[in-house]
C-alpha cells in the first residue's frame, strides 16, 4: 500500500515528483471522454519510468493469440483496444538540450486531477543539464462537451535565463502495447499534412488474417502560441518521419516571460466516417471549437455531470477522495451514447486485459448507470450484448451447441470470443446468466418492460436454450447436473455443480419463461421473436420446466448452507487468518495448491444471495456468509462489495466497513501493486455499490425505492441520490437520522426499514434514529 | 491411414516417390544408433515438403517459456533437443544447376529402410531441367560399433551425357527447430576449418538466460572419392559462411561412370569431452575409422543386436513388418550405455515434444528393455530418475511441499521441469508413481534388490514423502483423499479422488515399506539413506500406514466397478459407439465438451489393474475392462496395448487384436495423421507388451517365467525371446501347441497356464494344445 496521493475531497494530488512511482501516478491522472483517453503521461519527453498510452474507443487490433498448448475451441485472435495516436506530446528544446524530466533536475513539482472539473494540472520546475531552469504549466482535458476534441493548455517560462526557445507539439503515431502477444506494431501511416498552425496525421490499423475490418484514425492538431500574455504569430516548420508530424517554432523568451501553447486536437476514426472523410472532419472540428473557451466549458459540464451522481461523505476524507475518484472514472470511461462501446477493465487508464468486455459490466457497472445517470446508458449496455447475439449463438455452435444457443463470450470487443484459457473460455459460462440477470435487473430498476419485446427476450431464448443444452441428466443423482464449470472464484476449475452456476442458470430459465408471458401480451412481437429464434415454444420450454423441477443444487444438510460446488466439503476448511503470511496466494502458491484450497478468490455462493436475495431468508444469509466469508481471500477486486452488501444487510457494520475500505481506495493507495497497469474500472461500481446499497442499504424492486441505511461508525453522515424510474431521490444518513427527498414533482411510495411511506413531490421525510 | 509403404519382413520400402508423403517417409525411415540419429532427409538439396533433422543425444536448449496465461509454478524454459549439424548433406552441380528433387523429374525413385542391416538405402534417376539425366544410389547408416561415426555411401553417375559434375559435401550448422517458441536459432559458430579432404565444424548453443550449461558439438567429415570403381584424388576447395563448411570437387565423368563419395562423419559433444579436445577427438575418430569397412561392421552388428529381440510372425506380414519396426527404433533410440540420456517420445525421428523423458519410459519402456536386452539399460533408466532426485526435491519446494518430498517431473531433460500446462505440469503427478513402480517392476524381473541400497530406497522414501503431503484428510468421509489430479486419462483434468493416482499412491506407501524392510537388512547402507534424508522413520512411516488404511479409493457399489474418479457416475454414460462419426475428438470436439463427457484418452482404472494385476482377480478384471472399454476412445498412443494385454488376459482374442491392429502399425500406416512429426517413439514399447505380455501372455515374477499364450486367429505362429535373470528363453507359439526353449545351461522354473515347470538347460518343452 502506497500513501503519497494527498487526501483531498475533490482532487488527487501528487506534491513533489515520485518517479518510482510515475506508472501509478499516471493511471490514477488518466482522463478520458467516453470517446478517448489517455493516461496521465507528460507533454514532454521523459525517460523515466513511464507507460505511454493513448487510446481511442472502438478502435481495437486483433492480435493473434499466444498460447503454450491449443485447445480446440480457443478463438484465433484477442481484441485489444490498442495504444493510439499521442496527441498530447510537445518537445522543449533549449540550447540544444532536449527537455526530460528524466535526466533534469527537478526543483518543484505538482500534479493534481481535479475530479470536480475534469482536468489534469501540473506544474513544475527544472533545471536543465545545461544549468539553464524552466517553469512548466500545463492543463490538459479530453472534452465532455465536444468528446472529439482534446486540449493541452502548455506554459513555459524561463527561470534563469533570456534566450531562445524551441517547441514541438506533434502527433506521433509510433506507438506499441506493451502487451503486445508478438512485440508488433498495430499501426501503418495513411497520411499527414500540415497547414499553417495546423497539421494531421491519419493511420491505419495494419492487416490482419482474421478477417476484422481495419480502423483509420485521424488526427489533427491546432496551435496557438502567446508569448508574455499576447497571441504570437511564429513561423513553424514542419518535421515528419513515419507516422509523426510535429510543428516546430522558436521563441526568444525573457526571464520570467512565459510562451504559451494552446494545442486543440481533433480525433476522429472510422467507426463513425468514412475513412476518406476523416481529416476534413478533423478540420472541421477544430474549426468549430477554434473560439470557444474549452476550459470553462468543461468545468462548467463536470459541475452538472456531478450533481446527481456525487456521493458525500462527511467525517472520512479519505472515503469521500475514494469515493469519488471511482465515480469520475467511472463517469469518464462510458457515456452510454454509441451501444456499439463497453466498459473495459481499465478503462482509458492502461492496455491490461485488451479494454475488452467482461460480464463486469452486467453484474457490477449496471446498477451504477441505472441510478446515477439516463436511463439510456444501462440500455445501451444490454443493446451491446443484444446486437452480438449472432456471433454469441455462432460462438456455441463452435463449441458443439445446437439449436440457436448462445453462449456470450468471456472477454470481447465485437462479439467474437478472444480469451484463451479452457478453464475460463469455456467453462466459465455463468456470464451467460449475467447477461440474463441484467435484463432482469433494467426493468425491474426502470419499469421499462418494452425492452423484453424490442431486445431481450431473444437474448433470453437464446441463453436459456445453452442452459438446457449445457446440463446433463445424471441417472445417479436423478437430477439435472453441470458438470465442468468454473465459477466466478475462478480458484476453482473444472468443478461439477457450482451452487451459483447452477441456480442462475435455473433462475434463466425462468426469468425467461416469465418474460415469454409478458411479452406474449404483444402478439405481432412474439410472433416475430419466435420466427427470428425458430422458437417451438411448448417442446422447449417443457424441457426448461423439466430441468427447473429438477436441478441439482448442492448443499449440506448439516451446516444448512449451499455448497459451492460438488466436494467441496471435502477440502480442509480453514480460516484465511490461517495463511495470513501467505497472501495473497496467487503470488504466494503454485496454482494447483490455489485450487486444492478451501480459499476463494471471490465468494460465488454469496454472489449468487446477493443476486437473488429476495429468495432467500436472513438466516440463510447468515449462515452462508458466516461460513464463506472466512474462507474469502478476496484477490479479485470485485470481491469486497459484494461481501459490504451482505455484511450492512446483516448488521455487521466493521466488517462491512472492513471490506468497503479495500475497495474505495484500492487505486488510490495501490493495494494490488498493480495500479500502474491501469485502474481497476469496473470494480469501481462495485465501491459504488458498497456505499449505496451496502451503507445505503438501498434497493429497487420492480421500480420502487428500498431503504435499509447503516453508517460506518466513524463517519458523521452519507448523502447521495439515485434515479427512479419517475423521480430523482436524494437520500441522507447521519448520526441524528435519514432524510429522504424527493426532488422530483411526482409523489413517490418508497419503504423505510421496511416500512411504507409516501413522499409529495418535492417534499422530504425524516426519520430521527433512536440511537441518536 | 495410408498404404504407400510395401509391406516386408525386414525392410520399410518405398517404391516410387511420394512427395506428398515425404515428411511421413522421413520420420519413418529416420536412424540413430543411441547418440545420435537424423531424419530420412535426402543428401542433395530438397525444396520439396521437408522436415530437416540431426539429433544428437543430450544436447538441448532451454527454449524460453511461451504461455497464453502465466500460473504460478510455471517453469521458465522448456528442455527441447535441438536440430543440430546438417552432417549428410552433398549438393551436386551439373551446368550450373543444383540436383533438387523438388525440381527436377524423378524417372526412377526407391527408398528403402533395411531394418535388419541398420541403414538406409536410395536409388533414384533424374532429369535435371537443362535435360541431363543422373543416377544417384546411396546408402547411409549411423554406426552402432562406433557411435560417434555417421557414414555416407554416395554414388552420382551421368545417364545420358558426359561431363563435369561439381560435388560438395557439407557440414551447416544453420539449422532451426519447426518448434521454437520464439523462432530463434539456437547454434552459434565457434570455429571451422579444413585439411585437405576432411573439413570440421564446431558450434555453440547459444546463451540462455536460465542458467543451463551450454553444449558445444564438433563435427568432422572425411572423404575418399572413386571414378568408375578406381580411388581418385581430387583437389577440394574449401567454402564457407557462417555455420557452413563444405569441401568442392569436380569431377569429369564419361556417360555411366560412376562417382562415389564416402562421406564419413564424426560427431562429438561436450557432454563426453572438454570443448577445446572436440575438434582433435574428431579428427581422432575419423583416422580410427579410415580404413575400417564400416558397412559390414553395421550389418554384422545389426544382426547380432537382433538375435535376441527379435519377434517372429508367421501368416501376417503386414504385422511382422509392424512388430519389427517398433523394435528397431527402439533399439536406434536408447542403448542403455549413459544414464544422463532417456527415451524421448519421438527419438530422432522429429522434434515434437522436444525430445523430452515423460512417464512413458517407466510405464511403457522399461518392460522392453529389460526383457529384450542387458538388464543394465533398464537400470541406467532407473538410475536416470535418481540422478534427478535433489531436482525433484527441488520441484516439490517450489509447489508448496517440504521435507524432501520429491515430485518428478511430467517432462524433462535434466531433471527440471519443462512443462506448462497447469493441469498437466502440477496435476499429473501419477507420473511419481510409475517411477516407483519401475524400480519393484526392475527389482521383480531381474531378482537385483541391491539397487534399493544403493538408489532406490532415496527415490522412493521422497517420493512416499510426497504423497503423504499431496494428499488432504476430508472430515466429511473420514477419508484421506487427492484433490485436484489429472490421471493417465488426460481427458479428464483437475478430478478428485482418480483412482489409479489414489492406487498407485498407497501402493508406492506400501512398496516403499517393504522396501525399507528390506534395505534395513544391510545397516550400514539403511543409516546412509536415513542420513541423506533425515528420514523419521517412526513417525513419518506411522503417518504412512495410516494412509495406507485409510485412502478414499472410489467404488460403484452396484456395478463393481473402481470409478475413475469422484463423480464419475454423474457423467452421461455413453458407448464411443454413439460417437463414431465425432472422432478423433480431439480434433472434432472442443476441450470442455470433451472434460465433461465420458470418453476416455487411455484408461487409468485399466492402466492400474494392468500394473496390479495380481491384486484383483479375473472377475474384476472381467467387470472393469467391459465398463471403460466401451468408453475409451485410445487417443494417446499408449493407451491400445493396455487393452491388447487385458484383452487377451480375459481371453477377448479378437478385442485384443482390434488394439493390437491399432498400435502395431501406427506409424508405417500413420493412423494419426501425425508421422510426419516423427514417430512414436515410447509407444512403440507398448506394442511389444502387445505382442509379448498380450498374445505371449507373459509375466515375470519375483524372477519367474509365467506364460499364458492365446494366438491370434489370422497369424500361424508367434516367437521371441525373453532374457531372464539366470535363462534366456525362447517361446514358440502355433496352432499345434507351444514350444518353450530354455537356451541357457541353467535349470529353470517356469510357469505354463498356471502349471509349473521344470526344464534342464538348453532342454525345450512342448506342449500340444488339444485344439490343434
Amino acid at each position: 500500500m502506497k500513501n503519497y496521493i494527498k487526501h483531498d475531497e475533490w482532487r488527487v494530488i501528487e506534491s513533489g515528483f515520485h518517479a518510482e512511482y510515475n506508472e501509478i501516478t499516471e493511471s490514477l491522472m488518466s482522463l478520458g471522454n467516453g470517446k478517448m483517453g489517455h493516461r496521465g503521461n507528460f507533454e514532454e519527453r521523459y525517460t523515466g519510468k513511464t507507460l505511454q498510452g493513448n487510446y481511442v474507443a472502438g478502435v481495437w487490433f486483433p492480435d493473434k493469440t499466444r498460447v503454450g498448448w491449443w485447445k480446440n475451441g480457443y478463438p484465433d485472435y484477442f481484441a485489444k483496444v490498442i495504444n493510439s495516436v499521442n496527441w498530447i506530446g510537445i518537445d522543449i528544446e533549449i540550447d540544444g538540450e532536449i527537455v526530460d524530466l528524466g535526466k533534469c533536475e527537478i526543483l518543484d513539482f505538482y500534479r493534481e486531477l481535479h475530479m470536480q472539473h475534469g482536468h489534469l494540472m501540473r506544474f513544475c520546475k527544472l533545471r536543465l543539464q545545461n544549468g539553464k531552469e524552466i517553469r512548466i504549466e500545463s492543463i490538459r482535458f479530453c472534452s465532455i462537451t465536444h468528446d472529439e476534441i482534446g486540449h493541452v493548455d502548455y506554459e513555459v517560462t524561463p527561470v534563469n535565463f533570456d534566450g531562445l526557445i524551441k517547441i514541438t507539439p506533434y502527433l506521433d503515431g509510433n506507438v506499441q502495447n506493451r502487451d503486445a502477444n508478438y512485440d508488433e506494431h498495430f499501426w501503418e501511416e495513411i497520411s499527414k499534412k500540415s497547414e499553417g498552425k495546423r497539421a494531421f496525421l491519419q493511420v491505419k490499423t495494419k492487416e490482419n488474417k482474421f478477417g476484422v475490418d481495419r480502423f483509420d484514425l485521424a488526427v489533427g492538431m491546432d496551435l496557438s502560441i502567446c508569448l508574455g500574455g499576447h497571441a504570437r504569430e511564429v513561423d513553424f516548420e514542419t518535421v515528419q518521419s513515419e507516422k509523426y508530424i510535429g510543428l516546430t517554432f522558436s521563441v526568444f523568451a525573457q526571464k520570467s516571460q512565459t510562451i504559451r501553447i494552446v494545442k486543440k486536437v481533433a480525433v476522429h476514426n472510422s467507426t463513425n466516417f468514412f475513412p476518406d472523410y476523416l481529416l476534413a472532419e478533423c478540420e472541421k472540428s477544430l474549426t468549430n471549437v477554434a473560439d470557444l473557451q474549452m476550459l470553462p466549458l468543461q468545468r462548467a459540464a463536470w459541475k452538472a455531470k456531478w450533481e446527481n451522481c456525487d456521493i458525500k461523505i462527511e467525517g472520512d476524507e479519505s472515503a469521500q477522495q475514494g469515493i469519488r475518484f471511482n465515480i469520475f472514472h467511472l463517469l469518464q470511461t462510458y457515456t452510454g451514447q454509441d451501444a456499439r462501446l463497453n466498459i473495459g477493465p481499465k478503462g482509458f487508464t492502461g492496455e491490461k486485459y485488451g479494454g475488452v468486455t467482461y460480464w463486469d459490466t452486467e453484474a457490477y457497472c449496471i446498477p451504477f448507470y441505472l441510478s446515477a445517470v439516463d436511463f439510456s446508458v444501462a440500455r445501451n449496455l444490454l443493446v451491446y450484448r443484444h446486437n452480438h447475439l449472432q456471433k454469441a449463438i455462432l460462438n456455441g455452435q463452435k463449441l458443439g451447441f445446437s439449436k440457436g444457443a448462445a453462449l456470450y463470450p468471456m472477454v470481447t470487443m465485437n462479439g467474437e470470443e478472444c480469451h484463451n484459457e479452457w478453464e475460463i473460455t469455456f467453462e466459465e459460462i455463468h456470464r451467460n446468466g449475467a447477461i440474463a440477470y441484467a435484463i432482469y435487473d433494467y426493468i425491474n430498476y426502470t419499469g421499462d418492460a418494452s425492452y423484453l419485446n424490442q431486445f431481450g427476450l431473444e437474448v433470453l431464448i437464446s441463453i436459456s436454450r445453452f442452459w438446457s443444452q449445457r446440463i446433463t441428466f445424471s441417472e445417479n443423482l436423478k437430477k439435472y447436473v453441470m458438470l465442468g464449470v468454473t465459477g466466478p472464484n475462478e480458484y476453482e476449475n473444472n468443478v461439477n455443480n457450482n451452487w451459483y452456476t447452477n441456480y442462475i442458470a435455473v433462475w434463466t430459465l425462468k426469468y425467461t419463461l416469465e418474460a415469454i408471458a409478458l411479452v406474449k401480451a404483444e402478439q405481432e412481437d412474439y410472433r416475430r421473436i419466435v420466427g427470428n429464434l425458430n422458437f417451438e415454444e411448448a417442446e422447449e420450454t417443457e424441457r426448461w420446466n423439466e430441468i427447473i423441477g429438477n436441478m441439482h443444487l448442492p448443499y449440506d444438510e448439516n451446516r444448512e448452507v449451499f455448497l459451492q460446488q460438488d466436494g467441496f466439503l471435502d477440502k480442509e476448511l480453514l480460516s484465511v487468518e490461517r495463511i495470513r503470511q501467505h497472501r495473497p496466494i496467487n503470488q504466494n502458491w503454485s496454482w494447483d495448491r490455489i485450487l486444492r484450497s478451501c480459499f476463494i478468490k471471490q465468494a460465488d455462493v454469496l454472489q449468487g444471495l446477493f443476486f437473488f436475495e429476495d429468495d432467500f431468508d436472513q438466516e440463510t444469509h447468515l449462515r452462508n456468509f458466516d461460513f464463506y466469508e472466512p474462507m474469502t481471500v478476496h484477490e479479485s477486486s470485485l470481491s469486497p462489495c459484494v461481501h459490504t452488501v451482505l455484511a450492512s444487510k446483516l448488521g455487521k457494520i466493521e466488517k462491512a466497513y472492513e471490506m468497503y475500505v479495500r475497495t474505495s481506495r484500492l487505486d488510490l493507495d495501490d493495494y494490488n501493486n498493480d495500479t500502474e497497469d491501469g485502474l481497476h474500472i469496473t470494480s469501481m461500481a462495485g465501491t459504488w455499490m458498497s456505499v449505496v446499497k451496502g451503507f445505503g442499504g438501498m434497493r429497487v424492486k420492480n421500480t420502487k425505492l428500498h431503504l435499509n441505511p447503516i453508517l460506518p461508525k466513524n463517519w458523521e453522515s452519507l448523502s447521495f441520490r439515485v434515479g427512479l424510474k419517475d423521480n430523482l431521490v436524494e437520500i441522507g444518513i447521519n448520526r441524528e437520522g435519514i432524510i429522504v427527498k424527493n426532488l422530483s414533482e411526482k409523489e413517490m411510495e418508497f419503504s423505510l426499514f421496511d416500512k411504507e411511506i409516501t413522499l409529495a413531490g418535492m417534499d422530504e421525510f425524516v426519520l430521527h434514529t433512536e440511537a441518536a
